[in-house]
């Protein structure tokens, strides 16, 4: 790869300044970048154009994910290190989940490109859809998809709050969803994945360093929990004939707080609750909420998720209601490949090493290849919020740890 | 007024299956009709024409209320008998609460032609906007701002689901928001306002009857809370650091519940809930919930609102978050006009008088106006809700009773 003049002078603030416009929430505050959604097409438009000036060779995959290549020498594109990260965003959320990743690596690139380093084997970055799953409820669905830690069948049935099927928004998008499924040719091809993220606690802050090398990834997983009572009138159903999901949905949102915290390092949270048809004078005939568990132990998490599903079954049957309870996505806790940490803390030798408590695409695609993450400190230790903050200075220095690792990878 | 061939042939369910697909609900099942939403519009556009069918003066007023006039002989519109209800709906709501009464009073001027009905004081039909407060949260906002029960300045404030105000809403409806506010002169020209709408209880069908007197309108009163905490990462975020009003707003659900079950003929409801972000992965930010109270006596009210409100704010103390209760809008319970009550029954002997706990504009009005209502038979009983229901033949026994109503106080 030939280093562009035109991107030189890149920075990953100056880069993130260019798309702080792009899908801005009005209500929430902060960004809403659902995948396939204006703003987040804006962006991958956005990646495409920054990826082409560099003469990367783009493609998009068959499960939606976008690869910009640097090829090796003789073409290859065999044994590849790769980086990236996500631009889909939860509803008002910060702006450097996901966006701060793939910045990073367009200006890591430059650095390598400015270096010198050369191309004895394959490069690339890589931009995953749905990382959130804040659009169609399953977080990781790119990675997911790839690796074929979910089924397309399944995939491409999950509707978004509009009824809209994946499957109809990923043609809509341009994508072929008879295509979407496991690659493991792709998978093969693919030595090392180093994913840069903001840090989404206070590790960083309380130990005064700006990156970190990560550990691994809490288990976790999301279950969709749906009631169904009788919608009526509120002013006209007296409240002994009501067979009322909300009261019901309510009750568990309790419980399952009061459950959670009965177990040391289990985290358990309902942020999605849907009332239908959602009327102030209306008792509603049925509530949708997610129920977030995560645990380092996934025995644990079962054990916990067992008591939720029995809670709603009988919680509801005290309201007259009826309860189902679907697991959307379950990811087993991730440690990720110890000998690449110690590869990367070879090169960044001040690097603590954190776990974290967020899912991210790179502990989907560590069942398959070897992966590991760098984060970057966040000062107020917020995420998935408007108040998620990252300094100019951190940003620089994340990108900077990133084509350092990466050097090390391609040389190697 | 001359009966016109074209519309002589009308029945109740006929008009309604001409707007049967008007706003149906993918999602939610049944329809959406929010004021001036897509839907809402075509239907008063609907109404207008066959207003203008049957050579009715068509009039929308400061306040966006569409009057279909049929002055007087003299030209006079003085000592009016109005007849009418609203075309918006709750979101998932049913066909008939709103458009039986304007359908049945399109059919029941047609049957006052026919019979030679003169003019000797003018009649009129009242679409009124938003008086299931679907769109922006106060229940018969048209009716309240005739009256001036509520000040244009707050309700032009009042913002929908996407932070549009209603001034904004209102003036891209063609309207002036400056002009909006009680309109004295047209209030003191009306004598009566009759208005037919579906029973939305199962009063009628316990005793075999087709339609009803109403007796009273339930007091009742709306207040929205906000419970605010701290957004954050549902994975990295321990249960003890939480300051999550999701919990808050669960508690507050339950509480509210078991505060009303305590207090005999109250009724009070949490059917719309909004957590802000609303992702699966993050804790909410901050809830905004609507609790909507009723009960006969207005001082019984009062003191369960004064209970919710103090439930509200400690229940948010012991979860770290804050908590703010407004009043979007309260109405006293309504005792229909006794005198006309009477007149009523004289010519409709077999139909037994009920009150009801849904509010209407007819008991905005009846502060200012005497004030009727008849309900229609409605087999399940259930309304808000796709449910709801009114057989062919209660419709046309219905249009006919407010014929009858109507030429009785016609001809007084």
């Amino acid at each position: 790869m030939t280093p562009s003049l035109e991107t030189a002078g890149d920075t990953v603030a100056g880069l993130l300044a260019e798309i702080a416009d792009l899908g801005r929430d009005p209500v929430r505050g902060g960004y809403s970048r659902p995948v396939h959604g204006p703003a987040e097409t804006e962006l991958r438009e956005w990646f495409v154009s920054h990826a082409e000036r560099r003469r990367l060779e783009v493609h998009t995959d068959r499960n939606g994910i976008v690869w910009a290549w640097a090829p090796a020498h003789d073409g290859s594109r065999d044994r590849a290190v790769v980086t990236g990260s996500h631009l889909d965003s939860v509803p008002g959320g910060g702006a450097y989940d996901g966006p701060l990743g793939v910045a990073s690596a367009l200006v890591a690139f430059d650095q390598l490109a400015a270096r010198g380093v050369g191309a004895n084997r394959a490069r690339a970055i890589a931009v995953f859809p749905e990382e959130e799953g804040s659009r169609f409820g399953v977080a990781c669905l790119g990675s997911r998809l790839l690796t074929g830690a979910i089924a397309p069948d399944r995939a491409l049935a999950l509707k978004d709050a509009d009824g809209l099927t994946f499957a109809e928004v990923a043609r809509d998008a341009g994508l072929a969803p008879e295509g979407f499924g496991p690659d493991p040719d792709l998978l093969g091809s693919l030595d090392t994945f180093l994913e840069l993220h903001v840090e989404q606690g206070r590790g960083l802050v309380d130990l005064g360093q700006p990156v970190a090398v990560a550990s691994s990834i809490l288990g976790h997983g999301r279950w969709r929990v749906s009631l169904t009572g009788e919608g009526n009138h509120a002013g006209t159903t007296l409240m002994g004939d009501r067979r009322d999901p909300m009261v019901a949905a309510a009750r568990l949102v309790v419980r399952l707080r009061d459950l959670a915290r009965a177990v040391p390092d289990a985290r358990a949270t309902v942020g999605r609750l849907i009332p239908v048809p959602g009327g102030t004078n209306v008792i509603a005939s049925h509530v949708d909420l997610w129920v977030d568990v995560r645990h380092p132990d996934d025995g644990v998490t079962a054990g916990l998720v067992r008591e939720v599903r029995e809670a709603a079954g009988l919680l509801a049957a005290e309201e007259g209601c009826a309860a189902t309870m679907t697991e959307e996505s379950l990811s087993s806790t991730v440690d990720f490949d110890a000998g690449l940490r110690d590869e990367l803390l070879s090169v960044l030798p001040n690097a603590p090493v954190l776990g974290t408590g967020a899912g991210h695409d790179a502990g989907v695609l560590g069942s398959q290849v070897r992966t590991g993450m760098l984060f970057v400190r966040n000062p107020t230790g917020v995420s998935h919020s408007p108040e998620e903050a990252v300094e100019d200075g951190d940003a620089e220095a994340g990108a900077a740890a990133l084509a350092d690792s990466l050097e090390l990878l391609l040389r190697a």
